[in-house]
Parts: C-alpha cells; sequence; structure tokens
C-alpha cells in the first residue's frame, strides 16, 4: 500500500477552479473529488459506479456485563435478515445498486447456509474482554485476513467502491475501548447509548471500557502476560505484534478485525472506503494504526451520533459526508453517502469549464 | 393547500417502531419518512421516483452598489451554461434522472433561445434595492405566478418531487435582507461572502442589507410610500397585500419571486419539495409566511455556509439533510439530497419487521 500523491491533488484542486462555479462553492465534494482523483491517478477521477457492500456479523463475549438489553440471538436473526434482504443495509443497497455479501466472521451460533452468506467463522463469539482478552493473537489476525480476502474479492470481482457495515450485539463496548485505548479518550468520552440504553445499562458499560482501557492503558502498572505488553507500552518491539493488533485481540472483536482487513485491502486496491459509524471508526483506527496511508483512502460517509464516533473521526482527521443522526450500524450511514461520493467524481468530469462554456471569470485576484 | 394530517406522522412513527432495527436508530431518515408519509397520505409513503428541476435566473439592479466582484452578463451566460448542461446542477440533476429546466423570469439581457428554456421574463432585472423598490407590488406577484405555474405543469408532467434553483449574479443580497426582514435578524447575522468576496466587498453588502433592513422595519418612522405601509408596520390590513408580498417587492426579487410560487405550488400539489441554499431559503421563508401550511411539504436538503441560510433553517424549523459547506445555489445542494429522500421512503416500504423476519424485539421497555 502507498499514499496517493499530492501532486494529482494539487492537479484536481487546480482543474475545479477551472469549472463554471465560484471557486470552492461546492464545499466538501471538491475536497472529496480531489481525493478520488488522487485515489484512481486520473483526472476527472472515474464514478465509482460499482459499489459492492459486506457485513461483517460476530458475538461478543462482553454481553454477560449487561450492557445492552438485546440477547445474543439478534446477531444470527439480523444475519438471516441481511440473506434474505429485509435489513436496512439491504434496501441501501439496493438504492445505489450494490449486492450485500454477508459474512459469519465470528457469530455464536452457526447461520443457516444461503447464497449471500460466508461462512468464515473464526470463533463462535469472543471471550468477556471484561475478564481478559476478547481473542486470542491469531484470531484476530484470522479473522482480519477474512475481512482482507472478501475485500480483495470483491474488488477482483469489479467493485470501484467499497462499502463495509457489520452486525453483532453489544459491539459499541469493544469499539468505543478500541477508540479510547488508541486516541487516548476516555471512557466517557467514547462510550454512548448503542441501540438506546437507558442510563444504568450505560453507567455498567462506561465501566466495562474503563476497566479495559485501564487493562491496556501503558501508564498501568499491573502485572500483564506477553501478549499485553506491546499494547500497555504503546511501543511496537522487534518481533513482538503491532500495539493496535494486540488491542484489537485485547479488547476489540471479529467482526471488527474482519473490517479493519477490509479497509485496508480496498486500500490497498487503490479504491475508495466509505466508513459507517462507531464500529466502523474503530476498525479504521486499528487499521490507520497498522499502515497510515490507508487514510489516503478512506472517506467517512456520515458523522453517528454516538460520541465515541466523533472521538474517532478527529483522531482520523476526517470530515464526515452526511450527519442525519444515525446509530443503526450494518453500513447504513455509508451506504447512503455513496451517492455522494459518485457527485463528487461526476461534477469533475462533466461541468463545463470558463472557457468553454464562454461564462466571464471574475474569480481570479478578488476570489470570485 | 391545507397542512398534513398529524395523525399520520403518527401512524408512520408507529410503523417505524416495527422495522427491524433499534427505534430512532436511523435519525433523520426516518423523521423525513414520516413526512414522506404525511405528504403522500400512504403508509408506506412511495419513493419519489420522478423529481424535476426548475431554474429559475434574475438579474438585480443593487449590483451598481459593488456588492459582487461577478459582473451581470454571468447571469445569462450560465443561463446558456444550464441550457448546454454544463454547470453543477446540470451534473446533480442528472445523477437522480430529472430534467433541468431553466426559467428567464428577470435576467437583464434576452437570452437565446433553447428547447430547456423557457422565456417567462417579467422585467429585465429589478431596480437598485439601495435606492428604492426593487420591483412593483405586480412584478413580484407576476414572478411569483411564473414560478407556481412552472411548478404546477412539472407536477401534472409527472414530477412527484420538485427542486427549486436559481441564477442571479448579486442575488444573495436581497436573499440576505428578505431573511433579515421576515426573522428580525441583523444585517451583519444574514450577510455573508456569497461568491467568495473580499472584506470591503462584504462592508459594502451589509451596509447595503443594513440600509434595506431600516427602511422597511416598522420601527422606523420615515416617511412610508403605501407600497410600503405594510411591510413596516409588519400588520397585514384588510385589502392591503400581505407584508411578505410586499417584502418580496421592495427588496427582494424576481427569481426569490418565482421561487416562492414554485414552492407553494408544490404544496399545493401535495408534493414534497427539497429545499437549496440562501437565496431558496428566503423564497422559503416568504412562502411560509403566506401560508404556513407549506412548511409540512419543504425538506431542507443542506446546510449552505451563508450565515443567512442558518437564520433561515432555525426561523422555518427545518433541519437540513447535507451540511457540506456548499454555497454555489442553482439547486445544487437540493439535488444532491434528493436520493436520501428517496431512501427515507424505500426503508419505510422494503424494510422487514421484527414479526415478518423472525427477529427479537426487546426494544419495548427498555427503549432498544
Amino acid at each position: 500500500m502507498r499514499p496517493t500523491d499530492p501532486a494529482r491533488l494539487g492537479a484536481a484542486a487546480a482543474h475545479h477552479l477551472r469549472l463554471t462555479k465560484p471557486p470552492g462553492a461546492l464545499g466538501r465534494l471538491e475536497s472529496l473529488g480531489c481525493q478520488l482523483s488522487a485515489i484512481a491517478e486520473q483526472l476527472p477521477p472515474p464514478i465509482p459506479s460499482h459499489p459492492a457492500v459486506a457485513v461483517f456479523a460476530g458475538d461478543h463475549g462482553v454481553l454477560a456485563e449487561g450492557v445492552s438489553p438485546w440477547p445474543q440471538e439478534v446477531t444470527a436473526q439480523m444475519v438471516a435478515n441481511f440473506c434474505a434482504g429485509g435489513a436496512a443495509i439491504n434496501v441501501l443497497a439496493r438504492r445505489i445498486g450494490a449486492h450485500v455479501t454477508v459474512v459469519d466472521v465470528g457469530v455464536a451460533t452457526e447461520p443457516a447456509t444461503h447464497p449471500s452468506l460466508q461462512a468464515r467463522n473464526i470463533r463462535r463469539g469472543t471471550a468477556n474482554l471484561a475478564q481478559g482478552a476478547a481473542l486470542e493473537l491469531h484470531e484476530a489476525l484470522g479473522a482480519l485476513l477474512v475481512g482482507a480476502e472478501v475485500g480483495r474479492a470483491l474488488v477482483a470481482a469489479g467493485a470501484d467502491l467499497l462499502v463495509g457495515g457489520e452486525m453483532g450485539i453489544g459491539n459499541t463496548t469493544p469499539s468505543a475501548a478500541l477508540i479510547g485505548a488508541l486516541t487516548g479518550a476516555s471512557a466517557r468520552q467514547v462510550t454512548g447509548r448503542g441501540t438506546g440504553i437507558d442510563d444504568a445499562t450505560w453507567a455498567r458499560k462506561t465501566a466495562v471500557v474503563a476497566a479495559a482501557l485501564i487493562r491496556v492503558d501503558p501508564a498501568t502498572t499491573m502485572a500483564l502476560n506477553a501478549a499485553t505488553t506491546a499494547a500497555a507500552t504503546g511501543i511496537d518491539q522487534p518481533g513482538a505484534p503491532p500495539r493496535a493488533l494486540v488491542l484489537l485481540a485485547e479488547i476489540g472483536g471479529l467482526e471488527i478485525a474482519a473490517l479493519t482487513g477490509f479497509y485496508l485491502a480496498g486500500a490497498a486496491a487503490r479504491v475508495p472506503v466509505v466508513l459507517d459509524g462507531i464500529i466502523s471508526l474503530a476498525a479504521a483506527c486499528v487499521a490507520a494504526s497498522l499502515c497510515p496511508a490507508v487514510l489516503d483512502y478512506l472517506v467517512a460517509g456520515h458523522r453517528s451520533s454516538e460520541p465515541g464516533a466523533g472521538v474517532a473521526l478527529s483522531w482520523l482527521g476526517l470530515e464526515p459526508l452526511i450527519d442525519m443522526g444515525l446509530r443503526l450500524g450494518e453500513g447504513t450511514g455509508a451506504a447512503l453517502a455513496v451517492p455522494m461520493v459518485q457527485a463528487a467524481a461526476a461534477v469533475m468530469g462533466e461541468m463545463a469549464t470558463f472557457d468553454s462554456a464562454g461564462v466571464q471569470n471574475k474569480a481570479h485576484g478578488q476570489g470570485g
């Protein structure tokens, strides 16, 4: 994976100044178009007309702490709903002409087979992160590789834009913990209401996240096992796994690991990747920690109402396209933003220039 | 025109609670879907699949005050660009499969004929609002009726969603003045950088808006002619024209009046209307003043970076769908939001319910 070329961003910005509009008048759509041009190494950029959606599902041992009122069975039930085409992500994917690939990477109970379902289960749910490591390091890495394979296969099959989504009852808890551990934000700053929990549940959830942050905090002097050394010191030793990967195992989840790999694969294939809410952003934080060049390929689809999402967006330096108070996950906020990504490319390729349209350009000097 | 039925909003909200997602998890998309259901008087609402775009163009005598660096000729040049399909609104309209109807309602120089152009010129540009009334009352009313006819004709031809746009060099000045006069906000609160003006131009523009607000201020004791009495007193006398209509003539513009009529016609035809930036919002403020029921049919497409747009959105009580720093006008921010309006309807019609999908609903009581 390599970063995009800043010269291509500059050339794209210069092209925007020639289009029949005041400079900068299309706001975020202009910077997005420039990013697409740098990713595609084409000016104007091609319109990403073949988006693909993958939804990764996994369960969470931390549910035993009472962090969500929804039972674990709902993860598997929603996997069946995704396969049947009845969930919100299915509807929004149809709006953009995208197929939804459903991936069981960590569901607690084996789902029924279905043509849209990829059975890639690494482990039937994580361990309770409040009691110890959620995953073994090899399990986190295995789930990451599943996501990477799914992403690579979708691009090989013609996808020119990737949308990743997830399902996992309880998964805002590990996502908040990961964002806290990677950004330095506190448990209170990153822990939200998830599916809409009450005050008592939120207090329990925040306590779980706070304990998880202490467990992996470099400043904590508690006894550490070998696997958490990198997580705690914040320093990647030669031969030791990167801290972000250790955190993914200690306090993460299987679908979060898969999303991390999915994003890395998209960037490696030089395809724009649209991010969703807090779980997606937790995976993006891990991906950016493992490989900062991935950032050049990420587009923040929306600003989730989860507080941890805002923390992650700031830390990643990403400005979301939509702010509609969504907090569903599944990739819904990302899918909803895809028409804007396509529009950003279209204006660069289809708008007339001042010269071609015979429109006077008084923008020079005075800035329009 | 009649308001939508609150009972229909309630029934739509109840339907949303049955869909396979935590209650409220689709945020603004849910309230939008409920609004569409109330407008269409159908549950689920039909997807508005036939959006139509109309761009109204007019010139402004206030340009003589040096409120914009762009020459008046650019209005006519951009009308030609709209007809040729090279402007930003043409690109974004194509993305949503909408035809762009271009309407000369007040351009200073007669544009060349074109199949997409409707020659409905009421007057070749307004008078300088800094010197006196921009329009005669009958001219403002005439332009409003042009917009209403265009809207009615588009709906009659099959449009199920209306997007209004505008072009008029200098038209953020009358728009700011109208928003200030109707909302009570000050010139500094409503006057922005328009196409990107420098500090000196902004100071001149703000002074022009401030003077216009004083001229039509009910508290001002200056000598008033008959036409401005209603504008100044803030009270509509029997037989006297409504204050908002008088303001439209005193400090408005021809394309703003046309947009006002366009929005009223859309609401009268029970079709959702998507609003754009500050000029569009000025027209919406006038329309809502003339007929408050229009509000039930308005969808705020985006939050323009113009400060007056924020003032108008607050006053109208509308929450925009997009916040991408756009400030182009032409209907671009509205067109960009149309896929979200369609998505809001689609989720209500296509998502499975907890019962139909066999997903446990633990949302009862604890709120998900």
